[in-house]
């Protein structure tokens, strides 16, 4: 079987780490098929990390390995751990970058990674990626069993849940990716929006303002230039404008609190 | 036979949506190679897509796949459809992006893909890459024929064709692309100006603003800093700079008028 | 048995340069596993885009062909050459782009590139990626020795050796490289530094402004902010900044003259 292997990083793609990674996986699983999910996480940003984690490995299908790094702690005493859901293996560094894609797949064993011949024979204290969890991943895909990567450990860090609120006539949130389109991702959950009809002149408030938006399915079906609530493709409400870019316009960055009120 | 899948979009490569795209690929079609055209294509603009397009599958083998997504109109009635050339099948929006690609391969038929059995199960309003376009590639490259996808159609919509006009000594046109080095891409063929000589100098206008300018084969054949005009290798007459970024020396944009004269 | 090409350019992701490169090589050797190692060389930096081949490919197995064009000269008379070393095949412009890696791997010889039945059939001045590189390349992964491109040339253009001076307590070099971490990776190879221990407050000048700062082994050793020497997991010293930026905060440049004194 072809073995599909991820990768998530915040490297980007200019310097030669996630090559290096590439010919570290090649070298003992020559066969991988590597799928670059993003390089691009803001640098050290977990919480942004295990949004755009979760949101592409939904798609998915069942027996791939996900490699996810973002660790401003590499080389200090954090973990190394690889995850193993119902679907997916998850590894990566043990701060939370895997919590919100392994918790939605449902987690079955969590392992420390520590066993030395799934590693490089020389490890640096700087570039894990490279020296353990790429490895690690393609051992993986060749077959070797998660329980071999180390002893199974009983917790792990998990980001801190997303503050939502429900209340009378209004939700408030925050805000939690905003992507290259400008669209304002938040932490709200779609169906939370259920009350409101699509049509609906309602009340958003990004921070200290308050702008009025219309809530509708999609972009296009408003004025350009027209603000818009739209119940987002990844499940999550969004706050955008047709053919303009709401998290400029809102001044908006991570990290805002959303209120929405009909 | 191992199927080729092109993707050609404007989502960038930082948000998890070229990803999901890909997992929903190789969900339906395991074995699909899929190659990254660009995800840079600025947003919205179709025809600069178009451009990039056509220029790349020209050098692609016979076969392939290529979906297409710059999708202003995302979730209004705007048609899905699929273009069958005497080459390959295109997949994306009816928006004229595949329109230049298409018409250069030869059109053989187009199709309005309405057969929900090769989309998503659960279809969102704004991102139709993921939940049709992607679905529907990944059949087309496991066999599923064209025709499957839904009722033939005998119009789709094309880009508006380049305004060019040749004079006596003089060629109008304007510019199509700028590329990442600077040079600007205009939308006049090489051999229109089979007239010039290498090493003549001529005179460019770029909107209002006229400048001298040599005719040669290639960057290196002038001091740095010259300013030339070169037949480009993409089969269109492009201005640059050695060592230099002719688009910003030139103030130039998208859509900007060019004319040449000698 | 599958061939791996690498593509190391200055081409930038955007335009269609690279795809057009990977639809040239699939159309002659459809089963080309193709790697980016990256496309963002600084346009026009040979000595970078040295730096990042040689980087990357340390990690890759044995029997690959990799390509590397960053190509001001393209269309004068530089030559094209592969370089066949102890473990892969080197492929693009004779500029010195090439040389850093194969030294490392130990060359055993070098061809001049001239064999027109391996270049496209219609070769441009501007984009010898497209219409010789590539196709080379995919001729050698389908197993064309590298004695049929052409002849055997005994000289090939080598980077200037970088410039590092040790003297009693003080190290002289240069930036080489700033990784997207603002990390700056120096030409003085770590093992220079092997008589400071991990702990010490060091002096780093660059350019004219002098530093204190930690020699650790590890970003996440010191508070956040605390400037940092570390031995850098490419095997090279690099200055670096805990949760920051040292290349924006010591205003560095690549070439900038670096001094570690004790």
């Amino acid at each position: 079987m072809k073995s599909v292997i991820t990768l998530t990083t915040d490297f980007g793609l200019t310097d030669p780490y996630v090559a290096a990674m590439k010919g570290v996986i090649i070298s003992i699983c020559p066969f991988a098929y590597i799928i670059d999910i993003t390089h691009d996480v803001p640098k050290f940003d977990v919480r942004g990390g295990a949004y755009l984690l979760y949101t592409a490995t939904r798609y998915f299908p069942p027996g791939c390995i996900h490699v996810a790094i973002v660790d401003p702690g590499v080389g200090t005493p954090r973990r190394a751990i690889a995850i193993k859901t119902r679907k997916s293996i998850y590894v990566g560094p043990d701060n939370g970058v895997l919590s919100i894609a392994t918790q939605h797949e449902g987690v079955e064993k969590v392992v420390e990674i520590t066993e030395r011949k799934y590693m490089m024979a020389s490890i640096s204290s700087t570039f894990h990626g490279r020296d353990i969890f790429a490895p690690v991943a393609a051992y993986l895909a060749t077959g070797t069993p998660v329980e071999a990567l180390g002893v199974e450990v009983n917790d792990y860090v998990k980001i801190a849940p997303s503050n939502v609120k429900v209340e009378e006539g209004m939700i408030k949130g925050e805000v939690w990716w905003i992507d290259g389109f400008g669209n304002i991702v938040t932490n709200i959950d779609n169906w939370l929006a259920d009350k409101l009809k699509l049509g609906d002149t309602i009340t958003v408030r990004v921070n200290t303002k308050q702008y009025k938006a219309l809530f509708a399915s999609t972009y296009g079906n408003a004025a350009p230039g027209t603000l818009l609530l739209i119940p987002g493709s990844g499940g999550l409400l969004e706050i955008a404008v047709n053919l303009g870019n709401a998290a400029k316009l809102l001044n908006a960055k991570v990290g805002d609190t959303v209120e929405i009120k009909r």
